[in-house]
Parts: C-alpha cells; sequence; structure tokens
C-alpha cells in the first residue's frame, strides 16, 4: 500500500490544496494530510479549527485521513509507515522553499521520496495568507477556499474586527 | 478619460517609483498614487508623511493626485472611477507577488485590468527597505530618492538614533 | 486617442493572444495587432494566413487593427502615431526576454512605453509552439486556439504529413 | 498496479536521469522508461542505441521497462495503462517547459497526473547536452553517465572526430 | 595584497560557508569573515559565540582572519583596506537579494567590487536558518555544519527547550 | 600572480562585457579575454575579427590579454597558469547555464575557480545577439558596443544587406 502524506500549515485549506489532494487520491492508496503544529507562528485557525475545516472539505474522499504533527517531519512519516512526501507547487516561489526541504528530508531519511504535484493553472497564484488578507478586508471568498471554510472566515473576522 | 491608480506603501517614495509614476503621466490622462493604510504593517513613515513627500516628489507632474486607501484595493479603483491598476515590474522576486496580487483582483472585479511597467534599470534593484536600511545606517541616498524624501530619511533617522 | 501596438509572430495566434487582445481593449483606444515579418525564421504559417487568421478571432472587437511589419518595432510604432508597445507576460521565462526588448526599445525611442499585461491562469502555459507541436501529432488544440485557427491547424497538418 | 511513464530523449543517459528511475523503483510498482522518437531533433545516437545504453544502465532494476514511442505522450501512456508521467526537476529552467508540458497533457487527458521527483543535488546541473559538449572536447565523463554509456560516447566520439 | 570580505550574519557557520571560505582562501590573499551585528534581528547565537564558532571553523586556514562589524558594510571594507566584497550564490532565491546589495554598495563606492562564488551542489539548499528549525525539532545536523558548531547548536536547543 | 581568464565568444564585444574586463582589472593582477572556436555555431564576426574588436575596445586596458581557445576550457586556463575563470552574470536567465558550466569544469579540474562578478544595471540586459539584431534592422547601437565595434557592425550589415 502506498501511503502519501501531504504536509501543510492548511491555515485555512485552499481550493489549491484541495486539488492537490483530489489529485493525490487517484495516484495513491492513502493520502494522510497533516497539518503542522508550529509553535513559532502565530496561526489565524487553532490546529483543531483547521484539521476540522480539512476534514469537512475532504469528506467525499475516502483515501484521505487528516491528522496534525510537530517534530521533525520524516518522524511522522516513518511512524505513519509511509514512504512519500507529498508536495505542490505553485508559481515559481515555492520552488527553491521546497527544494531546501526535500533536500534536507532526502539526508535525513533516504529512504523517503519527496513528489511534487503541480496545482492546476486555475490556482497558481492562491496561497492562504493571500485568502486570509481577502477575508480581513471583507473580499469575497468563493472559489478560493472550500465552502465550509468561506463561512469559518466570514465568522472569524466578523468576530474579530473592531 | 483613462485613469490609473499606482498603489503601494511609499514608505518612503523612491526614484523607481517616481520613474514609474513620470512614465505613467506619458500614457494615461490621470494618475492617482494611492498609499496603503496597512495597520498590520510598522511603517516608518506616517501616512500623512508618506503623502506629503510624494506630493513633493510630483509637484511637477499636473496629472497625479496622491491619496490614501484601506481595505480592498479594486473597491478604492472602482471608487475612483478608474480601470486600470499600474505596477511598476523590478526584478524578477517581484514577479510571482504581483502576479498573485493581479490574479486576485481580476477574480475580485474582472472589468479592471492591471497593467505592469518596467522599471527603469537604474532603479532595478531599488527598494524603499533598502533605501530605509542605508539611511539608518548613515548612507548617502542621493539620486535613489527625490531631494524632500531625502531631507526627511536624514531628520528621521538623526532623531530616532539613539 | 491612444494607441497601442501589440507586435509578435502569431504563428498562429492563440486563445493566450487573444485574452490580452481582449483586455487591451478595455484599456486602450485602439489595439494594433502588428505580426512580425521575420526572414531569419520559418514559420508554419505565411503572414498573410497569419494575418487572416487574427482579423478572424477578432472581428467582435472594433478596435482592433491587423497589421504586418518588418524592421524595428520602434520606427513601425512611431509611423502609427502610437506610444504604447503592449506585451503579454506568461510565466517567468518569458520575463528576461521580455525585459531584454523593452530595455533596448526604450533605448531607441525613450518616448515610447512598453505596457505588460498578465495572461489569464488559463493560458499561462500556452505558446504558439506548443500549440503546432500538438496539432503536429494530431493533439486536440479546442481552447486553445481561436475556432478559425483549429481548422486551418488540422489542415495544415493532414496537407504536410508524410 | 501503479505504472509511472518516465519520458525523455535520453540522448544519452545520465546519471541524472538513472538517480531519478531508482528513485521512481521505491515509489511505484512498474516504471516505463519511454525514449521519444522526435524526427525534428538530429539526436547523436539512434533510438536503438538510447534504448540499449538505458537498459544496460537499468540491468539492476527488476521493474524498469524500457520502450520508444512517438506521437503523444499522453496516447502511449493510456496504451500502457499507466496514469503517472514522472518528470525530474533539476534547475529552475526545467521548472517553465515541464509546467506547459504537465498543463497541456492535463487538459488532453485530465485522468493522468503528471508527478515530479527532484534530482539529486549532484546532478543538479547536468543534462545530456552539458554531457555531449564535454565528450566532443575530450573531457572525461566519468560520474556523469553510467559506465556504458561513458564506453558509448568515447567510441562514437573519436569515430566522428576529422 | 587582495583582500576579500565575506559579510554575513553566520547564525550560525554552515559547510556552505566553510565552503566558501576555503575556496576564497584558494584565490585571494587574505580572507575576512565578517559578522554583521544586526540590532533589527533576534539571532540565536551572541555575536561572541557566532565569531568563536568561525575561528573554530576555520583553524586550518591561515589566510582567515574573524571580525564583527555594524554600520555599512562598504565603511567596514574600506577601513581593512580591502578592494573585495564577497559572496556565495546558492539557489535561485539568493539572486535578487544579492544583486540589490551589490548595486546598492556599488553606487556607495565605486571603489570596491563585489565577486560570487557559487555554493557547491551539496550545499546548494542549505541556509542557516534550515540548520537551526533542523536542531530546534531535534534532527541531525551532521554534514550541515562544522563538527563545533553540531555541538553548539545541541546545546542551545538543549538548554532552551521547555 | 593572480590571473583570470574571460572566456566568451564576444561575436561581438559588448559595452556590458567591457565594462566586467573593466571591474576585473581593478581585481586581478592579469585578466585574459579568450574567444571561444565553436566550430558547431556560424558567427557573425571571424575569431580574428572578434579578437581584433577586443584588443581594439581594451587598448587602455594594460593588464588585459586576448587569446583564443578552442577544446576545453579549464584545460587553456592551466595551460596559462591561471586559477580563476571569471563570467558575468546579468539577468536571471545568465544564471542557470552558468551555474551548469561552473559545475562542469569544477568537476573537471577542482583546484580552478569561477567566479561570477555582477553587470551593470545600464547592460543588465544587453546581450551579443540583441546587439546583432538592432544592427541587422538598422537601429542605433551607439552606447551599447565600443565605437571601434559600431563601425563595424555598420560595414558588416551595409556589405550584407541585399
Amino acid at each position: 500500500m502506498l501511503t502519501a502524506v501531504y504536509p501543510g500549515s492548511f491555515d485555512p485549506v485552499t481550493c489549491g490544496h484541495l486539488d492537490i489532494i483530489e489529485r493525490a487520491c487517484r495516484v495513491f492508496d492513502k493520502v494522510i494530510v497533516a497539518v503542522l503544529i508550529n509553535p513559532a507562528k502565530e496561526p489565524l485557525f487553532t490546529v483543531q479549527e483547521r484539521m476540522e475545516m480539512l476534514a469537512g472539505a475532504t469528506r467525499h474522499l475516502e483515501k484521505v485521513d487528516v491528522e496534525s504533527f510537530d517534530g521533525l517531519l520524516v518522524d511522522f512519516v516513518r511512524r505513519r509507515d509511509a514512504r512519500v512526501i507529498l508536495k505542490g507547487l505553485r508559481a515559481i516561489s515555492d520552488f527553491d522553499y521546497e527544494f531546501q526541504m526535500a533536500s534536507i528530508n532526502r539526508k535525513l531519511d533516504p529512504s523517503i521520496e519527496t513528489i511534487f504535484m503541480m496545482t492546476s493553472n486555475d490556482y497558481a497564484f492562491l496561497s492562504s495568507s493571500a485568502v486570509k488578507n481577502l477575508a480581513r478586508f471583507g473580499g469575497c471568498v468563493r472559489g478560493l477556499v472550500p465552502g465550509n471554510v468561506e463561512a469559518k472566515l466570514k465568522n472569524k473576522f466578523s468576530t474579530d474586527r473592531r
């Protein structure tokens, strides 16, 4: 059984992420979406909220599990008996960062492969930060995030806004 | 009448910005320089100071108006009856960010076009942050910022310095 | 009256080109699509065929004129009393080449501005060569080129094929 | 069974290609190395020679089949009942071209996924053309191509040289 | 005597930095490794610690001096009677930033040249931040930093960790 | 004595090349400009003409020797007792190619270092091909090539033109 781990912050999950997850389900037997717990960053949504949004957005995909992890990614991948790290590539700016991570993860465990899938052109310039900025100023995020995330974003900013 | 909105932080305006504004005046009937009020960032100069420096630096350009805005850029563009967002492109690193913004703005209002002009080679690697860093350490910024900004930068750092 | 010249080989025109032309019509008063006569290259279609395909594909756009030119682009722009050269930017690989050309054209005539518009994400990775390769091997080009070009491509390769 | 098709010119296969093939064998059940027959290019080695070198270099890899194809890649992938196209990514210059191809192949058959693996840093700047240039001028290609290819390259250029 | 100044944060020095320093010793008569004192950043190691680690890692290189500086780099270079600023180039993302700095330094003092050396492929995607992230989560940094730094990193995070 | 070899086609030498040569003279004791004899390319000027134009353009620089070479660059560098290959970096598109060459040359002879200098912003987008295209269509190349080259280009194209 070929299991891929798809790691990220998913703060929140976008349609670009979902697009990669759906494609991955056509290739792998199991796809673990792994939410990184990063104490150094201040996310908009808690890990719990992010996992719930992911679970809601991937309900139609039987092969998907949503989990969280802290520490080193390769340790998590090994604990799940997976051999593949899956990353989406969008615009050129992802490239260097993703290659750096892949390079370091390869050094840490050469038996784990990082595999890249290309984000659909429709979402080529989409990111979680862009979506948050948009929602913060009352912009419409329909079509950029899954339906359940759209509602959560609206709530978050109507509550937070002075 | 073809009006272009040229948005930015302009903290402070550089000769690279001014170069774009001057070129824009040769193409458009009116150029609104729009200073973004971004509560999430801590600028060196207040919005008021930035607008005054811009007004001073563009005094010779009749087609230019200097304004400020908060919220979504496309909303501001619509309120001004403009159809064009103008951005300068410098080195490669601008490219991805600017394309992301243009892509999102197009989604928000497909009737507004983003148009790019190429910064002169002389200022290809110039940015407001580079200028501030230089001034902070007492470096000469002549030729990198308009004359009126040079004085303001000197004041700012002679006052602020320990 | 603000006239933009949109130069290229258009061998053949793609939906990406057409997308730029349509956007340009929303900004400029007149858009001259200018087919470059380049004796150094061996095109698939003659200049005459390329102009006819462009004329067919832009029939719904009143502001568009289709012309051809040889020699220096800036000379042609001046002869047409235009002030603006319009170029589409797609993926990163366009960037350097387009900046080189804009830089040289600026040197040749500083009164002419080069302006860039961003190709729609849908066509971000589309080029005339890609389309020709596809058609050569019998691939379907629907949605990549205007309808009238699709037919011409099919003819060209059914005739040319061994 | 998850089958990946790894297409290319392989004129000749390099250690960078072999590195990708070896990694792919750890992820996929079967890896078909597919030599493109491109009448438009003048290769150094014939398709037959390229396939023999690939077969020799992958003898230790049971999951690998070496084949050739002409026409559209997606047609070949479908005929082999594969769902995955595998490409190696090296330096930034690969990126745009590979994304263009992936984009077009996705349009031609959305059920086929293109997957990218990162070439080892050791071979990050290696290409078949670089290897050929090196061999042409008598440079040592040991460590850049598999052993059996080294000999073939030497023969080719000692015969060909004036 | 040709002296090169190699500036940086070195928080901490990596094998990629050391690789550049060793190459520089083959070209220049003297190499001054200059640790930037940047009050705006919060480093992991103090300037004193960073200089000690550098001194330890370059003990075998007679031509190397380790120093610290604040203020403008070109002022420091002049005070040391050097004519050359040395920078390492890794992946594409360095490029724009380094060109911006070189461009500004050239403006400040045209008699000082910035010279770039290419980081070995082995360290092409290595950075001080990547190393710190790795160490923070207990990952092995052997081969990424000099031996003396490895120990320091371990100490730092075992002390700091909650 | 520190000798740098600056290799290239120089078909013809541009002001960008000359800028690099002048900077190099401030750093190195001797600068050998090495014209590559490449039988695979069809140059506009013969090797002899290119060397003469280089000699003319560098007459004021005592440290410069102009030579030609064929075969492997590292062999030529060794025969001249040099330790340094010098290359100019312009826009991003140079980067990958230059890193590939540097990487291969390092493999062939690890004792030879490749060093990069940044082309002046004024010539950031200048290339020999751009200059030739310009001259071919009667465009003015003053300021893009040294004075002696300007005349040669004019002759070449007035003779060649039907």
